[in-house]
Order: structure tokens, then sequence, then C-alpha cells
């Protein structure tokens, strides 16, 4: 194990990759520091106005997302259209945000936010995204309730094992994104183009969308399933609620181990 | 309030998000400073060719945005298709600009510009729409005609109640984001990459479109409603069309507001 | 005009907008300097290899553009289907490239190149354009004869003028996104995101594609008009092929002369 | 000789391009340094767990590539649809993926790593395309199998010739774009935006699809036409499959050589 590590710090340093695509200028160690991990509970914090400022912001932008997205998808699923599949695109796009539990899941399994922080802000998603499906169903409660409401269902050809495999797959490839993106080494090299992130990030949730859409309609997203079938409220909605709680949480706990054990190799690092 | 000010300006360095999404270096406060707010009224202002040259960028830039959003309107609607909705897509793109008399509000609001300059700025935005729109026409009056002219107004199926929301969330969602752009502290840590605004802003123009346009064709932007009202010059257009000033205006209030209260916290942070 | 020329220097430092989007860190004057004006012969340059790299470049670039383009349009155009307006997206992204003889005029008119590597550069454009379309014409001799070869002609229902206004201000806005993306003052700042360029400017090439398609079939690139032009070689395209010249040459004046006189102020400026 | 490349050399200084679009700040030759090339083989390489790791990360992301990318296209061949031709854009955009045995060989061949990395990567590709494609037939195997698996074939109407053409152009394109987007010149001055690689990649494939989709399906990368080709297994997938090994081979051949002799210009410049 000790020779092990060895093997892995004098290997990071005597066989680098030589450009690898998309990390090109990865060997500069000097400018970036690890934050300490975060602590569990962190006493004071939750009489913070800064505290309330983060919870606020997660309420207002899960509700935004609900809103939009939902919209969207009432719009194009009533188009008297065959064009559905192409309507999928548009859809994935309007998918874009990243305020999400199982996000929030991941980046506390990372210790990269307090328990207590983790909890308050899937409270707070939750809560908009009930607030953003419920508006879209006030403008046009026939219209919402005829196509279904933006709510997630394992679709007709399909079991619920595909259903919670594909949430398991799509919730990694996101979160899994999320972390490359927000990456301590990465973020030191990128501390001018914070504002890019979102721009990889959306365009993952777009293509997990492509993908996912035929089979669960792509949760990927427990605080919009959550919103969606407490707005919709029928029988069909809840009966396949849990895939997209247990799906997207499986696949980010996957993608924090992956981005800890694989691509930073921090066991073997750390002493 | 002595105090909840005093908690907010520790609670910032004491219990700081930790690599927050898309913010990952924010913590570093010493590179920037806000700007001090403008003046109502600037001496000498008008006399200065900037001010000006400023002036005629907003009526090409906007002449432009009308002329390519509604030639790109009619032919997508001429198509004889049964794939409007997909067309929605298209649609948006083309409305990707932020030329708009909401924005400048919002940034007048913010004390970001003189009450003199977003007047003219607003004259000059409703000029080049005005006449973007009037060459649309001149190229095919039939066409225009025919096909609505690009102008604004609630749908059928949805209440006057539904429109004015719709553009509410709307101008918030693009205001909010021309706040989180250009906002100094971002700016200054961003000042390599000016260019990147436009992407971001664009993004969520072209969300807010997919959303709304089967509600109100989505204004979001007084300057265009404006614009095509005038050049289509139709009943039914100018019946709705106090919703699209009244509208964009809250929502740009709003983005305001939300921005300087919770995203930057400032009426806590200044003595 | 001495009085105007210091009103308007001093303006640029009195009377600065404050964080215009998408130029917030405008202000910082220090880190830039115009290279000077290009001379029209630069003794000894075509005897240079970097001379020819770039007409290679130029001519590889063009190429591609072309052989990507086309194909796109025969595929497109040959799917037996009603949702053709959709598909102008696709083929609008396919002319996302920038290898263009209007483009090379408007640099050579801001004296950003000799007038012997502008010339050189349109050649061997027109020599890429020409073998791009070539080779997809062997590809599909009968599919591309048939589906109109991708040349550039004026639309029924619309006249030739409005061809060429469709064709001078679609290349006003491309050469103008261009001028944005190389400026200087720009490129100073963003020394470090040269690789952005391109982004914005295929976008704006993609926005006028969306706008004009139905009108012309949008040239506003005269290398690929005349590749098209020559290896289709029907009346219909070489009647209205001089707007595919006129008009595109046109626009990147105005645009070369728009981003001198208002958006630099150069003439103002420089005694 | 001796004469051409003091030519190339002097004429580097003296004649550069004037602010080249997308590479505006490239006369700061100073701040990049070529990492000297991969040895064949590197004596101890292969005991280290980066090596390890990095074939993990291949493995990994192109079963995600190929999970993505075969899953869309399932969904949108089985949409009763007309609108078959724009499917095809949402297909391009799965396809934006770069973990492919073409670009690696690429960069072997332009000395990025050496021959046992090379091939190890290779190796690991191919699993994983493997594995990626098996859980997507895994999911729904009569649709798999009724749709084509997401197997590259020469299309009815083209000739094999076609489809090798296609095949090589578009590789060509691809592994171009990696060079550019990699290269050690950029690299350096881009430091900081190393996460922008992908996006040009991503859009180059996706324009190659967009073109040659029609053609061959649109391989530019032998692991995913391996993999599925494994998955599907019919007589037709195995009969072309030559075609997706020899094309992309030759076409990275082909943008290696054009990279290092006309851009880079490396053969004038080291003696």
């Amino acid at each position: 194990m000790e020779n092990k590590e060895e093997d892995v710090r004098l290997g990071a340093n005597k066989f680098p990759e030589r450009q690898p695509i998309g990390t090109a200028a990865q060997t500069q160690d000097k400018d970036y520091k690890d934050p300490p991990p975060a602590p569990l509970f962190e006493p004071g914090e939750i009489t913070s106005w800064s505290f309330y400022r983060a919870g606020i912001a997660e309420f207002i932008a899960t509700f935004l997302f609900l809103y939009i997205s939902i919209l969207t998808v009432m719009g194009v699923q009533n188009s008297p259209s065959k064009c559905a599949s192409v309507g999928i695109q548009g859809i994935a796009w309007a998918f874009g945000g990243h305020i999400n539990p199982a996000v929030t899941f991941g980046l506390f399994l990372a210790r990269k936010l307090s328990l207590t922080r983790a909890v308050f802000y899937m409270v707070m998603q939750c809560l908009g995204a009930i607030c953003g499906a419920g508006v879209v169903k006030g403008f046009h409660k026939t219209l919402y309730m005829t196509k279904g409401g933006g709510a997630n269902m394992v679709n007709h050809g399909y079991t619920k094992g595909d259903g919670l495999g594909a949430e398991i797959v799509g919730t990694f490839v996101l979160v899994y994104t999320v972390f490359s993106a927000t990456d301590a080494k990465r973020s030191a090299r990128d501390s001018h183009v914070p504002i890019l992130a979102p721009l990889p990030i959306g365009f993952a949730v777009f293509l997990v969308h492509l993908a996912t859409i035929p089979i669960t309609g792509t949760g990927i997203n427990p605080a919009r399933s959550l919103g969606a079938a407490i707005i919709y409220n029928k029988k069909a909605a809840w009966n396949d609620h849990w895939i997209f709680w247990v799906g997207p949480f499986i696949g980010a706990a996957l993608a924090a181990l992956y981005h800890v054990v694989v691509i930073r190799a921090i066991p073997f690092k750390n002493k």
C-alpha cells in the first residue's frame, strides 16, 4: 500500500499524459490548493444571512427551472404534430439547469458543504419545484392535466429496472460533469472563467435528455420529479416515484466515488 | 440591525459556500471594486460624442435584432408545416439579442447609467426596432401582414393575467441573467472574458422563448413589441400592447431588487 | 473640428458607459496597442513560406466548408419531408465557417492585411470552394443536380433588390461580428481566449441563415456562391450571381466603416 | 533547403498575418514551449497507477459515449415520423464525445503519447464501446435489433468508395480540430481555459454528422463502429466494417501531417 502510494505519486510526475484532450495545462500544480473538507455541522452557520440567501437562491432558481421546463413540455406536447421526436431536443435544452438534490448530495459526499446546508438546500429546491409546477398548472389547468404535467414515470415498453438504470447512469453523467466543472484543480486554473461552468453542465443534461426521455421522461433531479408529482398528483406518477429518488442518489454517489478515486486518485495521495 | 449587518459581513467570510456551482473562485474579493452609482444627470454628457456613439450603436443593434428575428418568424410560419412546434426553437435562437428597454430600465434602477442616457437609449432602441420591422415589411408586404408581423399578443386559451405573468417572469429571467453576466464582482474576476457575456444572456432569452411563445409570442422587450405593433398596426396587436411594457418593466424591477438584496446583499453590507 | 476631437477624447474618459453589456472591463486601456496598418504591398512577403502556408490553409478550410455545407444541404433537401423549415436550422449551423472573400475584403479595408495577401487569400478561397463543391457532386451526381447543388439564387416571391438588400445586411452582420471578435482592444483584453472568437462568428452566421435562407439561400460568402455556381453550372444560378459578389462586398465595406467610425471612433481620435 | 528554412524562420517574424481570425494573440511566442516527443516505450510507465487511471477513464467515457449516442439513435428512429432528417441534428449532438482510436492514433503519430499508452487506450476504448452498446441492447432488445443497433454501414445509393472518402474527410476534420484545440502553442496562450477545448471538438463532430449521416451513418470513430458491430452482429454491419477502421486512420494520419507540415511548419523550423 505504501508502495502503491509511492508509485502513484511518482507516476503522476514521471508519466504524465502529454496534453490530454481538454486538460492541456494540467501539469502546473503550483496554483491550486484543495479547500479543507466541510464539517458536518458548522456552528453558527444557521444564524448567518449568507446561509438564508443561498437557500432563497436555491428556491428561486428551482422555481424558474420548473416553470420554464414544464411550460416548454406543455407547449411541445400540445402541438398537433408528428414531430414529437424533434421536440425532445427543445425540451432537453430547457432542462439545462443544475439546481438539484442529487447534485447537492454528490457535493455533500465529497465534503464540499455541511450536512445542515445540504439538507436546507434540498428542502428549498423541493419547495421551489412545487411552486414552479403549481404556477404552470395555474396558467392552463386543463392543458396541464391532459398533457401529463411534466411528471416522470417509466414509459411503456421499459421495465422499472430499465428506468432505474437510466436514472443512475444519467445522474452519473450529470454529477460527474459538475465535479469536472467545479473541481478545485480546474477552478484554480480557470479562476478567470467560472461563468463557463454552466455550459458543459447544461450540455451534459441536454445529452442525457436526448438519450433517456423515451424511457423515463428523464428525471435525474428528484426535486423536479417531486414538484411535478405533487402538482400533477395522479397514481401513475406516484407508483414509480421512488425510482426518481433512488436512481439519482445512487448515480450521484457513484460519480462522487469515481471522481475521488479514479480521476483525482485522492485515497492514494493523502496519507 | 447593526447586529444583523455584522452577522452578514462576518457570515460572508466565515460561512462561504464551498465552490458554489458556476462561481468557483468567488472568494478572492481583493480584485474588484463596485463602480460608484451613476448620477441621475451627468452635466456635459449630452455634448460628448461617446454619448451619441452609444445611441447609434443601440439603434443599429436593435434594427438588426428586429430585422433578423422578424424575417425568421416570417420564414418559419410561412412553411406549409405541421412542425410548427419545432420552429419555435429556431425563432427562439433568433431572439438572442439584448438591446432592450427593460434591460436598460433594470440597469438604471441599479444606478449603472444616468437617467439621460437611459431615456436616450430607450428612444434609440424603439426607433431601431421600428425601422427593422419596416424593412422586413418592405421585403414582402403580403407575407408580413398575413403572418402577423411578429407582433406580440396574448394567444387564444390564455387570459391577459397569464400573459402579464409570463412577461414578468420571462423578463425577470432575462434581466437577472444580465446582472449576473455584468456584475462588478464577476466582471472583475472575468475581466479577460467579457466576450462571454452574450452567450448566457442569449441562452436565457432562448429558454424563455421555448417556454412562453405559446402564451404571448414572447415579448420581454418593449422596443421589439412596439416596433412590430407600429409596423403591423392592427387593432389586435394594440389591445394587448400595454402588457408588453408593464410586464417587462415589473420583471426588470424585480430582477434588480433580487440582485441587489438577495444575491449581493448590498443593503446589509453598506453602512 | 479640433474642438470636436477634444470633446471625443475627453468624453471617452469623462463619460464612459458604466459596464456596457458584454464589454464590462473596457476601461483599462493600458494593455492594448493597435497594430500599425498593413502596407498595400509588403516587399519580400510573397517569397516567404508563411505566405503560402496561409494560402494553403485558406484553400483547405474553404474546401472543407463547402464539402460539409453542401453535403448537408443535399441530405436535408433529399428527405421526403414537410419539415423543410426545420432543416433550415441544420443547414445554418453547417455554414458556421468564416473563410470568405467578403471577410478578407473587410479586413483589407481596415488595413489588417496587404493587398497582395488579400487577393491571394480570395483566389485560394475560390479554388477551395470549387473543389469542395466538386467532391460533393462526385459523390452523388444525380442527387446534386436535382437538388440545386447548393447554388444561391433569389427565390420566387422576392425581387433582385430584396436579394441584394438581404445579402448586404447579412454580410454587414457577419463582418461586424468578425471585427468585434478580432478587434485589437478586445484581443488585448481577451488574449487568453482567442479560441472563443469562432463561436460568436459562427453564431452570427447561423442567425443570418435563419433569417435569409428563404430569400436567397443565404450567400454572404462569394467564394461559396462561386464554387456552387461553377459546379452546378446552370443558367438560373449564373443570372443572379452578381448579387452574391456585389451584396457581400458592400456589406463588408459598410461594416468596416461602421466599426472604424462609430464603434472605435478612430477618425476623431487620431490626429 | 537551408535557404528555405531561413526564409520560413524569418518570414514567420517578418510577415505575420495581422490578427488572423480566431488566433488574434498569436505573436507572443515567449510563453510556450513544445513538450518533447513521447518515446515509443516508456520504461516503468505500465507499473504506474496513473497509466491505469487513464485507461479506466477511457473505458468509462467511451462506455457513456456509446450508451448515450445509441440510446438517442434508438429513440429518434423509433418515432413514427417523416421528420427523420431533423432527427439527424439531435443524433449529431449526441456524438459530441472525443474518445476515439482515430484521435489516439493521430496524437501518437504526432508523438504526443507512447506506443504502449496508445495501444492500451485503444483497447479500453473498444471495451467501453462494446459494453455501452451492450447495455442499450439490454434495455430493449427488440427495438435495438429492429432499428439497426447504431451500426455503421454504407447506405443505399453510395459506393464503398464514397463511404471511405466520407470517413477520411470526416476524421480529418475531427482530428484537425483536436490538434488545433490541444496544440502546445495555443495551450500556452489558453492555459486558463482548457475547459473550452471540448466545445469546438464537439462542434466539429456535430458538423461532420450533419454532412455524412446520409452516407455512412458517420463513423469517424472505430471504437464506436466496432462496439455497435459486435453487439448488433449482423452480416451487413460486418461487410463494410473495414471502411470504419481504414478511413478514420487515413484521415487521422492526414490531419497529423497537415498540422505538422502546413500549420506548424515544424519540418522547416527544426534543424
